[in-house]
């Protein structure tokens, strides 16, 4: 039944259901998927995508619940999760491979299951409730999404890093600087628009800010983050499309990221490069793996260095930035490093499960 | 292996992890969990309770986490309890039965467990969401806290309604009826404390509230009911421990259960009985079944009805409240049912589980 290198895998693809793959609006887990599972359609392969019933996909679709949870409002999610891992596990002799995105919903399923899993972890794992959990786990083969993203919990089965892509095409290379600075995200604690703030003020240069604030955050916004605001330089134009993602980071000078946690991947930062425009971050996380100091950006430590990255961040070549995009962060570069992952994890021993 | 009728059971009560068992504040579930389990030991049957750390049992303790997630401020639930499932699993053929208080993280496992397992359902059943769950999850067994739990879902493999029920030292009868209406219980839209202050208005008889005020409800505690409440005859006390509600219940002259929604159970009704307190309650969910109308209370269905009730709810007989409790809400007869279940699941077909 299995198909050797060169053939066609039939792959499951298993997303979060809170929003639709792709997202109607913000949602990193679900973009990431649905660029996934079409590209692997585009390269030949069988992809069957459970997700929720509003999403639009190449591949087959197994809708798990008509609509994406958020939007639909849904007060029971777990519901619906449970009801897919069972669905998943039902077919799952109709799968060389089951990708999950979601966790831990299917772990005690999974590592009782005959085909061949991978998961990816698309959050962070510093948290002290997930360390009991993943000791118990240890044999699941994860996926992480940047490498400094395994450190809490580095006993596990790691089978590789793969770093998020995106179609090229999806964003356009813009070769000439832009008169701003960009700041494009979530107005949260943990990615310190205040800093942009600071940096956008000490160096007397105009920030945009395209931000969302979700409903948790709008005191945070309102009390601490507002007030820095209200100045000339500062123009803040609240949530923009992906479709205005392009235009708006593409005419910036630089993509501030001064962020304060340890930030799994940030999507952001590939999006920034994709048009050309360097990154100008706090190192943590992801950071050091996604920018390289020097060329498409400027890693720091602090309010000084950060600063001085903004003045200098003319300097480096936006080709660069496009070109490190092109090799490193493209949805095909994305697609066959999972493609090598599902080949290994299928020829390797089939039915490694633990069976209670 | 398995012991015939008069025998021993083997048994694992598995509990929802939020609360210790018992609480060691607010918590139904885990309330209800602590006396059953506590009683089948009593009654010489071998149990082991999965469940927080911090718990307190007379049975074997599997301590899945130090505390329980509320009180440690747990900010991923989901983590633990899904390691509770797997341990259940992986010591699933030490008992003869696995009785779940949580749903339906469990549900995939257990349906390709070969150990006998039941679930009693704790929570109200009329959310759209849990429609196809159920749907493909029809033939695990369950049990409903109430006949009326059941009718949104009325295709399940329901093996049983086990009435919640209490130690009867828990609670003193009180002979002689007190000076008050008495509501216990939580401030929210559900529970309907405004219908309660309204109808003691219209009797002219003196209310005592004794509640809690969830972070959800502050709002409308401030803007709704704390308005209803500057009035001479309503006292509001705030929350009080289990070893106060058997004098406030029972020094009461009725306990008023004015609720808008489908009450599962409502523990608070047989508490008030147990201290020979009639209720007057508003007909939904549960009531109808824990309150004999016209002898341990009043069932109405409107304000008029409600007014009414509570003027004559002093002619009812407070002995019979308190035979009631003693005849259908202990501890021994709540376990002793539960028994019967896991007695006529352990000798019908082991092992009915479907692998995929």
């Amino acid at each position: 039944m299995r198909l050797g290198p060169p053939g066609k895998l039939r792959i499951a693809q298993v997303a979060p259901l809170s929003e639709s793959v792709p997202p109607k609006l913000y949602g990193g887990t679900e973009r990431v998927v649905a660029v996934l599972t079409d590209e692997l359609v585009r390269q030949g392969h069988a992809v069957t995508l459970f997700a929720s019933g509003d999403s639009r996909t190449t591949a087959t679709l197994v809708p798990v619940c008509e609509k994406s949870q958020r939007l639909a409002g849904c007060v029971d999610p777990l519901s619906a999760h449970m009801l897919m891992i069972e669905q998943v596990a039902q077919r799952s002799k109709d799968f060389d491979i089951v990708h999950y995105h979601v966790a831990p919903v299917h772990f005690p399923l999974a590592r009782r299951m005959d085909t061949a899993h991978l998961t990816t972890l698309h959050g962070r794992l510093d948290l002290p409730d997930l360390v009991p959990l993943y000791e118990e786990f240890c044999e699941l083969p994860l996926v992480s999404i940047s490498d400094a993203q395994r450190s809490p919990l580095p006993r596990q089965n790691w089978v590789g890093t793969v770093h998020h892509g995106f179609p090229e095409r999806d964003f356009c290379f813009h070769p000439k600087p832009g008169a701003y600075l960009a700041f494009l995200g979530r107005i949260s604690r943990e990615k310190r628009v205040d800093r942009a703030i600071a940096i956008a003020k000490a160096c007397g240069w105009p920030l945009k800010i395209a931000a969302k604030v979700d409903p948790t955050d709008v005191q945070y916004f309102k009390h601490e983050i507002a007030p820095l605001m209200d100045h000339p330089l500062i123009d803040y134009i609240g949530e923009i499309t992906d479709a205005e993602k392009s235009a708006f980071l593409g005419n910036a000078h630089a993509l501030l990221f001064p962020i304060d946690w340890p930030e799994p991947f940030g999507l952001v930062m590939i999006e920034s490069l994709a048009c050309g425009t360097p990154v100008v971050a706090y190192r943590g996380g992801s950071v050091a793996e996604v920018v390289e100091d020097g060329v498409t950006g400027f890693v720091v430590e602090n309010m000084d260095q950060a600063i001085d990255a903004a003045r200098r961040v003319h300097t480096l070549d936006r080709r660069a930035c496009r070109d490190a995009f092109m090799r490193r962060f493209t949805a095909s570069r994305m697609a066959s490093a999972y493609v090598r992952l599902y080949r290994q994890l299928t020829s390797s021993a089939a039915g490694a499960g633990i069976v209670a």
